[in-house]
């Protein structure tokens, strides 16, 4: 039985970081399968991802994130080890596009998003059938101006009683509130349909056609109280001519949109993704 | 010996057009070689591009000008006839930077662009060396503040002795004044640094790290009054990442400038653009 | 009501042929929406699509095709009219696996694919429940060495029984025999798992990984009796690296592999595609 | 003043192997500026790049080095240092095109290429003004079937008189025998102008054009005995149709040849790539 995990590190660089960190695992009989490290030189900031096999450690997970954490307040390291053997629970919400949201699970059912789907909330019911046809508890949760506090209160209630880890926005065409996307800091993802910061805001695609440009983008990003201000995980282009209508370039958008949003949900179930200065480093 | 015509035309989209033009052609001994059509239906315009051969002509050049300005009055028609045996006059600005000039002196060197160059203007003596290598005359046109319009006349007065056609700003760093581009509207092409409208201005490069972009890219552009916003002619992107100092970015943007700049350039000398609601249609 | 149709010629390359077609189709009362020409000078080809309204014809159908064929043969042309209200019938073919299965058919619904799907063919049950999903009739014809022949006359019989005028072959792991191809020659699409003409044949993931390339492709073509071999409709790439496992491989290649199909099944939709020396002119 | 080192290794996987090296480096007073591993589970073989600060060193270079051997011996470790002072030197082979050759010395002033340019190597007269121009010795080495052998010899004599340590074929017509290269195995760089293993050997151009190909490729590769059969380190396509001739996939292939052959020597003079079964890991 596989036994992995991965210890995801951050903190300002200095000499001996990689030896302790590295001599650590070993002395608890933990092999790294992968290491990746990045220092950012004008921040002065190391990153570290590790992954390594459990299945020989000489002492138990506990005694091995008591000697981590030893380390990491010697060198003031932000840390967390994610368990491979921990299934992450993510939450869909949309609205009625349903693209994105067959994507993600058609590919989850293929085997490359190693998550579950507790569940998909909308604030329509367009996309029951299709939470059905995948065996997906689908929550009906209406929005009118004056219920946006309470609608997002029951969001919430379902999120905490499904033990949920990740929020997939996915073509979900509300704005969510502040405190809302502080209670999942770091834990939920959006996609853009542009190319940012081009085309901020709405109906990008009839922007680009406007202007006259001739790469349409998208790009997936973690949400954050600044609306399409949060760190970029992954973006994406294609190629448009005077020959596209604003539907031709939708088009383009929706498969663009996609591949982009499964690119960044993959490396966060990965746990590939660092967040610093609302940058992200991304070790793919 | 090769006698190509390249018509372009621009006019509200009606039925006939394309009969009125091939028959008109054909009627005059012009062999069709090329022909693309674009009809915008929600501007309601129509363009086309055909280029044909004149070497069978049954009249002369004049009588089948004459010919096509009776057509064109008929159908409102904006119109141009590039004769392929005139060779288009380009002048290259700059300033400091090398890689742009370089790349257009070796591309019209290996017949990729169908152009003469019978001037290098710049601000800076820094390129001089490149121009001798080349063996194109080199001018030298300092600018202070006060001498801003002064030195924009003597550079409108050695295009107009040279009679050039076409001015490429290949990475000039100084903004033209606007009579200065209306006296060559739709005849100067700028490279932009950027993937337009992202990062519009300065420093785009710096800004594209701070932001934590994933794709950095480059416009190139028909020079206008209102800065960075004329007609895009081609964009391209490259993929970075957080691996990437400002520096990569630089050097990973020299690139794509290089090629997003010879292409639109290319493009322009083919006469294969138009240009309207600030837009292009390019027919490549 | 929309009532536009498109006219695909190819000839050998001679003057007056743009003019003779824009006149009769002017004559009739046909309006040019969109017209695309291509003269390959090597092969002395030409070939042109016009699409264009007939919702003011003044004479009917039928003259107009007749007047075509006389213009036709005075050239030497091979023609053929697509009716825009005639909506093509595709015939999806697939073994096991179900991603551009998936693809074409939330494509259709999304109105992407302006086609039917009469009927889903497999030599498996697999993919079944994917097709009542969707409510396609699902034809499991299965396949052994012996009934190999039998096999491919059933489908034939379900084809012709349905007026199938495409057949889409979605990953469908089976050889098809000449005799089969001949009876829908130029109507067959397959999508190959690999950049032609590289990796032909089975496994090509397998292979890219074994030879340590840093791009895997995807190509689709019109199936021909040279097995992969016939003419190219598009290809596209993407990037891997030593990091990628064929497994990871092949999850790209699942991506490259829907939309490459989905575009060239689209232009064909669009009669954008002609074929000549095993070659394809696709006019987008 | 900076004092940087790369060391590269690659071993059998097994545990331990991190931690050694780091506890090594660390305990000689190095800093590790950077870090990349990879384990190929198929070929259970481990790969490390390490980029480590020498300036604070408690001990010396050579004491490091001893240090390293005996590790290295303990894990049957392959591994050499390279010294951030040394300053590669590289020789480039042309014959008449000389697109890579003004990008590489282009590159190399912009100081993209951290490598000197003793000379380059001819069996051509035609780009001596070029070298001229950059002021780099040229040696025009021509060649008959019965003086390649002594052709071969003299350039060895002069990249050994030289201490050359790379050489770059920048479209060097002519094929090396096996002696030579293996005299310089793993240092010699090749273009290929065309996507590997389609279209290997001559004339690939022609041929994409002949089979009507979507995509035209370009590959940079470790020149090995086998012919078009080295190492691949790099490769990337450009878009074509049949719009392209033959000239303009052969202008649209020069400029891919550039970027892709460019990339690879910046790789190998920043020692990012390990070679191994034929294939590269290319640590960017």
């Amino acid at each position: 039985m596989e036994q992995t995990a991965t210890l995801l590190v951050s903190c300002p660089d200095r000499k001996g970081l990689v030896a302790a960190l590295a001599q650590l695992l070993y002395g608890h009989g933990a092999n790294i399968l992968d290491a990746d490290q990045h220092t950012d030189p004008v921040a002065g900031q190391f990153f570290q991802r590790i992954k390594f096999d459990m299945s020989e450690l000489h002492t138990d997970r506990r005694s091995l994130e008591t000697a981590i954490s030893e380390v990491a307040e010697r060198f003031s390291m932000s840390w967390r080890i994610a368990d491979g053997r921990h299934r992450c629970r993510t939450a869909i919400f949309v609205s009625k596009y349903d693209h994105c949201l067959y994507d993600l699970l058609l590919r989850q059912r293929a085997r490359e998003l190693s998550t579950d789907f507790p569940m998909i909330i909308s604030n329509h019911e367009d996309l029951r059938p299709v939470a059905e046809q995948f065996g997906v508890p689908f929550h009906y949760l209406p929005i009118t101006k004056q219920t946006k506090r309470a609608q997002e209160d029951a969001a919430l209630d379902l999120l905490r009683a499904n033990n949920v880890d990740l929020l997939v926005l996915a073509r979900y065409m509300q704005i969510l509130t502040d405190d809302f996307l502080n209670a999942y800091a770091g834990q939920v993802i959006n996609i853009h349909h542009s190319f940012l910061p081009a085309f901020m805001g709405s109906k990008p695609y009839h922007r680009a056609f406007e202007r006259g440009v001739k790469l349409i983008g998208a790009t997936a990003h973690y949400a954050t109280a600044e609306l399409d201000e949060g760190p970029i995980i992954e973006q994406d282009v294609v190629r448009c001519s005077h020959r596209d209508s604003v539907q031709d370039l939708v088009r383009k958008g929706r498969d663009l949109e996609k591949v982009v949003l499964a690119r960044a949900v993959r490396w966060h179930l990965d746990d590939r993704i660092l967040v610093y200065d609302n940058k992200t480093v991304v070790f793919n």
